[in-house]
């Protein structure tokens, strides 16, 4: 059974090889496969933005764990989430917001039954000690219901999305920026106009580009990225570095009159 | 047979994918897991604190590989240990420590048996050419006995311990500080007075929380850690940063009069 | 089937765990193993010095995948070589250039048939639209031939060699830094006199060890690095940061009157 891992951990600490330990303790058979573990720490939309990103390219039955976790010993909720192709096991603090969106068949557990946890448990790395061993009990093929009870009021947050502020303009955000400095809007190609441009940080970003090879030298453009999100790019650069902007940064999406 | 892997060979380079190809050439059925490979450049002992909090997570058998060898190709000698549950290869330059602190039955074994290394050897590189090869021939099932004689001279570093220097006063250290910027002190509960502060780095440290999320905001805060050493850490921040201390640095325990 | 993992993608975005999707749903068989995903973004040279250093360690049928791709979406070719021992995929953009160099039985297939692509296939983001399915399908058995047709004119860039520019002056280059900070040079041990001195952004080199624990402190030496070239470093430091060199960087090598 494929197990995989995101986490803001970090990878020059023991935590992510304390977590592979724990779930093979418990299922030598168990296949993990890291996603990353340099999520911003404690940045649960950026953890959420990328589990929607991997999620579905994964085999039927994979599970997919996820700990981003800046509540860790409070009362939080621990979770575990089975919809119709996947598993998922994550703190209940909106990371699986994506998924409760966009899956219909989905039933959500509360992890509360302590015989799958770690005989001692930390206050401060239930990675370790609850989360790594749930998932590697359920790929063992213990069923759902024996983790806790169902429930429905798990936590969610609204996923970021343009508002329109006049005939002509629309607010619209940064939801992530990548290694290469490429910025991800939240426009979709649904929410746009015939004719349009962006202004961001003062800037205007007119062009549109299929491919990143077809800019031009130092030329700020926009693209369709692989997440399927309108994204603003840079000639062989750092848009994030041009345009100095960050995670969360508006843009303004204006219409333009058609020829 | 799962063999787990701890360098400072940084993640850019060929040097780990070379380590991980040498081991399959020679045992195609091993399972390679990555801990880190961000130890700091030639930084013994945060291997061997990274190595004791992950290794007894692991299933019985498991050979643990560490390479962080500033002596390669010097006549620092390269090892293999033997304990109750796992095995362990590495150079002979004290990373293993811990491991001869806290494990009672342990053989080790100078590795001198050059018909398990690589065919010619780098110089400069026996991550590759001898403890992978090592490590690939243990997991094929080679008796520990073959790879070359027992020896009990091998090296080891005291942990760093707490001093008493006063009827109230305690030395003790920084040992580690994690991806978070929390800091690990040499302090285990049995030390601990029923009641006591840090003073760090002209600051006083006096709150003592369970769990992260139960800080209050800008507070910087005592908590036990998931490796059983008090820690020092900030409310959603880096207790690092915030108090301008790194790994080494002194720690003073003050014990308090009882109300 | 072994695939290895090469990418300038990074390791904190969902690239990376979306091939691994994109592989393990086609061939849930496959054994993924990381190499790098931090070449610099977009450099093809510091890629294809990296998969020299490594491709020849893994054992025989290991399917190497290459993807650092700056022109993805645009005309630039996909392809597959099969060399006697190995597969390598990748974009046709001179990564695989030490490859053809070295490898004498070697067959290039021009990637065509969109029966192994992805169903639908973004513009920027190949690595799992292209590049992931088709390593997945060859490692089910698929034949090199059924993905397209054989090339001849394939890219490939000369490797940087070393040019005499007087009876005692050799004109060579810095043509990667490691993570040590290591400067490896594109000087073999034929190119070299019996004896020799490095002029490097002005300092002189000349001392010559034959591993690092053996230099004094603070001395900067040459060495024979382990991917068989000569390199300058640094006793317990960085050579990059102490030089003030980058990779590209010219080096002088002079050779010295015989005693």
């Amino acid at each position: 059974m494929l197990i995989t891992l995101l986490t803001d951990f970090g990878t020059r600490d023991y935590f992510v090889g304390a977590m592979k330990g724990a779930i093979l303790s418990i299922n030598r058979q168990a296949e993990i496969i890291d996603i990353t573990h340099e999520i911003p720490p404690q940045d649960i939309r950026a953890a959420a933005f990328t589990l929607l990103n991997y999620y579905k390219t994964f085999p039927k039955n994979t599970i997919h764990l996820c700990v981003v976790d800046p509540g860790v010993g409070s009362e939080r909720r621990a979770i575990l989430v089975k919809t119709k192709d996947y598993y998922f096991v994550a703190p209940d603090n909106g990371l699986l917001s994506y998924i409760f969106e966009r899956e219909a068949d989905l039933r959500v557990f509360e992890l509360t039954n302590n015989k799958f946890f770690a005989e001692n448990i930390s206050q401060t790395f239930h990675g370790r000690d609850v989360f790594a061993p749930i998932a590697a009990h359920l790929s063992k093929g213990i069923n759902t219901e024996e983790f806790g009870m169902e429930i429905t009021n798990f936590i969610r947050f609204e996923s970021s999305k343009p508002q329109k502020i006049s005939e002509t303009e629309t607010a619209a955000a940064i939801i992530h920026v990548d290694n290469f400095g490429n910025l991800v809007t939240n426009l979709k190609s649904a929410y746009l106009p015939a004719r349009f441009m962006l202004e961001i940080n003062g800037k205007e970003i007119k062009k549109i580009r299929k491919f990143y090879a077809e800019a031009e030298s130092e030329e700020l453009f926009m693209i369709f990225g692989s997440a399927e999100f309108l994204e603003i790019a840079a000639f062989q650069n750092s848009a994030a570095d041009l345009l100095k902007v960050k995670n969360g940064d508006p843009v303004l999406l204006k219409k333009l009159l058609s020829d």
